[in-house]
């Protein structure tokens, strides 16, 4: 394990806010003024004055696992429990600014090693205490909110100890990685050896490889590396039943039912997953990103569909809708400036120059043929500039009043108009006059893509409402338009009451038959993803 | 449902030996002469009268069948029921020449919808019946042969009449395929859309689109379009807890575990797929096929290993080793003649003009470089031609005495070689001189690929007994050797208990879990699967 002390914790994101302190910053001018046109801009609301509840946890309890991590990794610090207190989604961080501290647990609890974890599920399961696997703690989907009735207390398992290289088959090209590492380090452990892994999601400088597989996340280089389920090769967990490790053996074979599809996306409803194998590649010599511009979402979509059938994908593809084009969301750093007008396509290409090249010139001639007009470097280089940054923006507007948050689906080519003006109409309905509805494809299938909406509107009074009204109606939209509930933000408890229309009652029965199978107490993130 | 005769079968492979008859011949001279310097030919061994079991099922239950698929659709005719016992491995061969039909089903039930087959379920569940879903008869994993201790009788539940193309969404490149859909039906259909689903296993001709998906088949072009179950976009089964729909909303989400692969794979223990949805792709306007050579098996995996990683794959990569090359198995018309000579690769290019020739460019670059040495189209179009042939071969081989069998397994690249050694080692050790192992790699991902093995030995007084003794030892090795006991033959009774290592105490623990909640009464092929 690396050598870091159990009470060492990684740079915070804080309780309230996304992201690196350093990194935030006040509303850009640009953003201000638009926002002045839109929105009728309030004052800052104060910061509360807030306090976590007292632990709740036996003091007997808390020495066992105390015996079992040590002492120095059992944290009941108000401070730090605050930090494990739910995720980042907008009313997270609402309720967070109001100072509602209700699900925070009772005790954080830092496991150094698989062995570890398992006695923490051992004495969790004699115990009936509740077991919360904490990662990066960016959830947007209320995936960190255990239920408290019937439980002795809450522990927030802290994997950010569990944060090694644990093995690298170069020849294979694969890497085993520890689930507390997050997106930046992973790929910088990988590139001491000229390796990456190729994941890049919006939250990738705080999440972590095993919330990555937990949540099936999505990257924004998903056109040419996949999603991280497709990269996932092998995978270690502990569960109360006992240790898990599964795809040791191949890539792929025909041994049965693919059971680490069923570990992905568990959650932390059926174990903790404390290794997961990855494929990995060498870093690529080129970078290159381009603009592409487009005179509607149908006819810029309509050629993501053709290279993706065509299997002509490229690294990086994402196309904006005209409203998301005309205020640059896209390129945070300039919102507010010029736009190009029309959609614009960000298209990406990494690799050797070789196979860039020759990638480039065929989505070049086949996008030229479709209809677009190249925009050249900048737009491209723009996106990659800014694209970590959408979430920081959040926090600027809501200190204005202003309420964004952002939400996802996916669905095949032939449904996606009808799914995309299902969602706008359902935001546009619930939040009123002067919301406005961005959105943009960022993730391609040959048989249909991802649709992924920014929304803003007024906070009012009482903007934690407001915005859950208007996303109840907008899960219902997507399940009535035949859509998934969630591409890559996961189920979580915010989208369990829409999960049993896609998967059916039977589905639903078999996640929880699988869930009785390994953790029999129910102890394991209790009230996640199994409606 | 197409409109054919409940009772109306298809062309039909005969009990004891493989494919169409009119397709079957003598030994050609070039494989007798060959045979002949290495094996004692025996005489040709007289076909057995045999006896079909008297049907055991109660007379009010074949009227209750009856009932719900009607009468002409429930067969108890002794040559059918022997057509329906078992599948085509060599030992289910050797059983039917040998008389042996103790498997025999004692009843055909032939369904025209997922209605019936759900009712036929309900029955069976009922009054414990055992269902055995039959696609095309083409296992080679004993993954056709129920237990029936406990069971009121055997149903072979035949899929033969649920041959439609149900659905067709062209924008979204999807097909719904009926199960019962043999591979040259199911393309012969999507053909005259101009449309391909690209799945070619050596049992093509008999296999059905519910097998592929039970059994997670891989095909001969599985480089460029994947295995079957990467195909795989949605499924409908019966199960007798009720109706299961998955992916119907969309290609990937994060919705939770994937439960298709729960079904993927299930081999008939979970439910009887009623429907498959696939992605399908435009027929290829060019097809070319081409021959390398290598100077070693370790130089060709070397050449395939960098293609993949480089993400560089054409549609079709095999490579011989050096005992299949020199007796031509690559190319079952010319076994025998003339070989090239070290290792034979065959690499094929399908799709558009422009696509084809800019792989075949780049593949053709980065072979040479690795010490590649082109042979042209010849070797190629001779694979293309007699890509189907093995298994008839088999039979020819039988019939003189010569026990004949393949086998298959995957691993990691860095694993290749001492699997490779290590199961060759296990059949010569088992089978003793004189035994020829030959072996291909015919299946590639970034990081692994299958390993593919014929052998053949002189079958000895008992062939049966002589190959089930190998074959345990060959299981035996390719789990000490850290490899997955089937890449894509499946489990069926003759893996099942070769896997419990490969996935543990707990996964075998979760499928019986899947199994007591989807089957709780146990009759879906019960025996087969679950260790």
């Amino acid at each position: 394990m690396t050598e870091t002390s159990p009470t060492q914790l990684q740079p915070e994101m804080p309780p309230t806010r996304w992201g690196d302190p350093a990194h935030a910053g006040p509303l850009p001018d640009g953003v201000r003024d638009l926002v002045g046109m839109v929105f009728a801009l309030g004052d800052t609301p104060a910061a509360s004055d807030v306090t976590v509840p007292a632990p709740a946890l036996a003091e007997q309890l808390v020495e066992a696992l105390r015996g079992i991590v040590g002492a120095d990794a059992v944290v009941l610090d108000d401070g730090v429990r605050r930090l494990r207190t739910r995720g980042k989604s907008t009313p997270d961080l609402l309720r967070q600014r109001a100072g509602d501290l209700g699900d925070a647990p009772d005790v954080v609890v830092r496991p150094g090693s698989h062995e570890e974890v398992q006695a923490v599920l051992d004495l969790a399961q004699e115990h009936r205490i509740a077991v919360v696997p904490f990662g990066g703690g960016t959830s947007v989907t209320g995936g960190l909110v255990s239920e408290r009735d019937g439980f002795a207390g809450v522990v927030s398992l802290d994997l950010g100890r569990m944060r090694d290289l644990v093995a690298l088959d170069p020849v294979s090209s694969t890497a085993t990685l520890g689930p507390g590492l997050r997106g930046p380090e992973a790929e910088a452990l990988l590139a001491e050896r000229g390796l990456m892994l190729g994941h890049f999601p919006q939250s990738f400088e705080f999440a972590t490889i095993g919330g990555f597989a937990a949540t099936r996340s999505s990257g924004q280089s998903s056109a040419g590396y996949g999603r991280f389920d497709a990269m996932v090769v092998g995978l270690r967990a502990a569960t109360p039943k006992g240790e898990v490790r599964l795809g040791g053996t191949s890539p792929s074979n025909a041994s049965g039912p693919d059971l680490r599809e069923l570990f992905l996306g568990s959650e932390g409803a059926f174990g903790v997953i404390t290794e997961v194998t990855v494929r990995v590649r060498p870093l690529p010599e080129v970078k290159e990103y381009e603009g592409w511009q487009w005179p509607s979402f149908e006819a810029g979509a309509a050629a993501m569909r053709a290279l993706a059938q065509g299997d002509l994908m490229p690294t990086v593809l994402r196309l904006s809708d005209e409203n998301e084009t005309a205020i640059n969301l896209a390129r945070p750093d300039a919102i507010g400036g010029d736009a190009a007008g029309g959609c614009l396509m960000i298209v990406g290409y990494e690799g050797t120059p070789a196979a860039t090249a020759a990638k480039k010139a065929a989505v070049t001639a086949a996008l030229a043929e479709l209809g677009g007009t190249a925009l050249g470097a900048e737009p491209g280089e723009a996106w990659a500039h800014g694209r970590f940054n959408a979430p920081y923006l959040r926090d600027s507007l809501l200190d204005v009043g202003v309420l964004v948050e952002t939400l996802e689906t996916v669905t095949f080519w032939s449904n996606r108009d009808r799914l995309y003006t299902n969602v706008k109409a359902a935001l546009e309905g619930a939040l009123g006059e002067g919301t406005m509805v961005l959105c943009h494809i960022s993730h391609v299938y040959a048989t249909g893509c991802s649709l992924y909406f920014t929304v803003a509107s007024s906070g009012g009074e009482q903007p934690l409402e407001r915005w859950l009204t208007a996303k109840r109606a907008v899960n219902d939209a997507i399940v009535a338009s035949g859509a998934s509930i969630t591409h890559h933000h996961a189920v979580g408890t915010d989208h369990k009451a829409w999960l049993t229309p896609e998967i059916g009652q039977v589905g639903v029965d078999v996640l929880r038959a699988v869930k009785r199978e390994l953790d029999p107490a129910g102890i394991l993130n209790p009230g996640v993803l199994i409606p």
